[in-house]
């Protein structure tokens, strides 16, 4: 992020925990920690892993989505096909790691979704550190995931995954 | 509350913070201010009129309305019989005028649900100070009720209710 943007979206330090704690709150109920997976030739293992943190909002009180954009300073939102919902929605692998993750682990979750979120932070750590190119790193990504509460892997073919070989 | 169940629930000042900021939040995604009115020869203009605010979770996943409770002091965790959830719950307009409307007013809410917050918090007030007992009160009332948000006013029967002369 460059400087200017930076100084622009600076809030006072107060402003900037009460905004980071009411995130984590809104996120508690209305966030997504996803882990999906897609058939793909084109990636190890013959799967795209596709982490993503995303919060959906009727497009008519959306300000909160961009709240979530400057705050993070990542991620896009926009039209949620399946709905008429605005979605805010990450899944860069880098701003995953050194943005979402750690807003969550310093402001947590305080229902049973945290455990999600621990799952969640896991994957994506290993999948920042490359681990998921190793049948080590992605048997692990895809237990992970599988432990994920059904909200957040709706995509998720659970059955589908063979495991690589640990010796592979 | 006792001085024995304050000094039991007083978290450190930025964990009480953090806790307020949190809880605003998750009102501001799962959080209902609703104006309820039901026939009742008992009331005066013919009407009881009932504020009320509650959130609701999945069962599974209800720490967070723990949290209101023991944040707010006020209120009850019950089943709630339209769905599989439990619902966190509000309805004294003592507790509604001294502990729920202050918090949101201390930590505001950031979408448009915020306007709907405003036009309840005046309508508790005015309950509050006994004056929708009067004319003009129960009239500012009902206006201040039509104008929240449709999803805050369910079980408003918006046609239903004449206002009483301002004479009367």
């Amino acid at each position: 992020m460059s400087a200017t943007r930076r100084r622009h979206l600076r809030p006072t330090k107060a402003e900037d925990a009460y905004l980071k704690a009411y995130l984590s709150g809104y996120a508690d109920g209305e966030g997504c920690f996803c882990v999906s997976f897609s058939r793909s030739t084109r990636h190890r293992f013959g799967w795209e892993i596709r982490p993503s943190f995303s919060v959906s909002q009727n497009d008519d009180r959306s300000q909160v989505l961009e709240l979530y954009r400057s705050t993070l300073g990542c991620g896009s939102i926009r039209p949620d096909r399946s709905d008429r919902t605005l979605k805010y929605e990450t899944r860069s692998v880098s701003d995953l790691a050194t943005r979402v993750v750690p807003l969550f682990e310093q402001h947590p979750l305080r229902s049973s979704k945290q455990k999600d979120f621990e799952h969640f932070a896991e994957v994506v750590r290993l999948m920042h550190d490359a681990k998921h190119l190793q049948p080590e790193g992605f048997a692990r990504i895809v237990r992970l995931s599988l432990d994920i509460n059904s909200s957040g892997t709706k995509r998720f073919p659970r059955r589908a995954i063979v495991l690589p070989q640990m010796n592979a």
